[in-house]
């Protein structure tokens, strides 16, 4: 039995709820049960929603966590009114200053997501994800140039995933290319990549975690060892030194803090738009 | 020149402060300039968000707007007194409601990601992604009684961001498999894919759309044209109908959408966690 439930409630996917409150009860400690409520957008909806939220407060003998995202006024009147929880209407609180400072009425409108094929933004992602995926590991010389980034780094330095999420979330092309033995042998940067430095960029991992995942798919095997780590580490290093690359260390970072630390490197402007 | 400028200050990487502060923009006829300020982490770079921000509202000649989701007491203080903005302070406005309903004291901590190699949710994700990635456009059968979800449809239904999505965001194993006229001839689902049928999730799409998102790929070919794609995605829903399974259109959604309804359908449990 947990404690308390932590519902999110939204007209739409409830993303935005769920990241906002989830970064909020971050700042607890506690380990919420979190319910996510989606598509709420009519009244009926509403009304069975307070059912669940008021039945689970009923059950746990404390009040619900509510965090609300809800746009149509009515499907929030019922929740507002009928729900035992505590509500955090994130919308309603922060939509009338902004109305007042802007001098304009908000349209109380669901979803950005609608019509979405007909969004020039959302065609771009796709694109990205799709390019990105082409050029997964090194798979495929062509159309570097239209890349936005191109990662390098040891096998398994974290190059996949950030490229997939650069993709995903920011819809740019992102490349990925390894750094293997040749190159190491060869002393230079894969030579497909050479005349397009300025987007690249490197990621390192320290030794000891580098081996650490390795083995999770290779146990004892000289690929995962340590010592074969570190030279490989030492190796990719000097070489993104000798180049001057740019790079960090992706050891203790996610792939959202290593995604934002390359925006701000390589396209600040893909900060502000 | 853009009229008004809205920046998104984090003491992290700016992801939360973002997604919410663009899903209450998103309720204004407005298209400000957007600039993310991430990793705001010290009382010196709070002084450097102040002056940029302020710089700007003194070239626009208005209040620039600032969501923020700062944890740091002593940066956001810089922020608050310094600032000539409209101060929309996320975190402050539910943190101290949520103290005092939880009889709790909020901790202040920065970011939820640090120490994330250590995190099992986190490498879940990490592992999930990868999962994806060897299971896509049925490039293996391997593994597959380890899919949390397995999606099939016709080529460029929208299958493979969908996976990529429920697997970087959601942690799910997702394995997806085209739908192609050797199944149709055979009136039969991908034989490798029956003992997992209730794991298996369509999509379709109308002909029009697929034939123009076809066109894209390879203009003016028999795979692109609109009879051909009225064809495949026939067979493919009457597929879908003779072996029961729960499908979706992804015609007008965004594959946010099309994922928030497959957890939904597929794995209701994964809406709370």
């Amino acid at each position: 039995m947990h404690t308390r439930t932590v519902f999110f409630v939204s007209d739409g996917t409830g993303i935005t709820a769920e990241t906002f409150g989830n970064a909020i009860l971050a700042q607890f400690e506690i380990v919420p049960r979190r319910v996510r409520l989606p598509f709420i957008d009519t009244v009926d909806k509403a009304h069975q929603a307070v059912r669940q939220i008021n039945h689970t407060a009923e059950l746990e003998g404390r009040k619900s966590i509510v965090f609300t995202t809800l746009v149509n006024m009515e499907v929030l009147k019922v929740i507002q009114e009928g729900c035992k929880g505590m509500l955090l209407d994130m919308f309603g609180t922060f939509v009338h200053p902004l109305e007042v400072e802007l001098g304009i009425k908000s349209h109380h409108r669901v979803g950005r997501f609608s019509d979405i094929s007909k969004s020039k933004e959302y065609h771009d992602r796709i694109e990205a994800i799709n390019y990105s995926l082409a050029h997964d590991d090194g798979q495929s010389h062509k159309n570097l140039e239209e890349a936005d980034v191109i990662l390098v780094g040891v096998s398994r330095s974290g190059k996949t995933p950030t490229s997939l999420y650069l993709a995903m979330q920011h819809g740019l092309k992102a490349a990925n290319y390894p750094l293997i033995p040749e190159d190491f042998e060869r002393r230079q940067l894969p030579p497909a990549l050479v005349p397009y430095k300025k987007k690249i960029f490197g990621l390192t991992i320290s030794a000891e975690r580098l081996s650490e995942i390795r083995s999770e798919r290779r146990p004892d095997s000289r690929y995962a060892s340590l010592p074969n780590c570190r030279h490989e580490v030492a190796e990719a290093e000097a070489m993104m030194r000798r180049a001057s690359i740019r790079w960090l260390s992706s050891t203790t970072k996610s792939i959202e803090e290593i995604a934002t630390t390359i925006l701000q490197e390589i396209r600040p402007e893909r900060l502000s738009y």
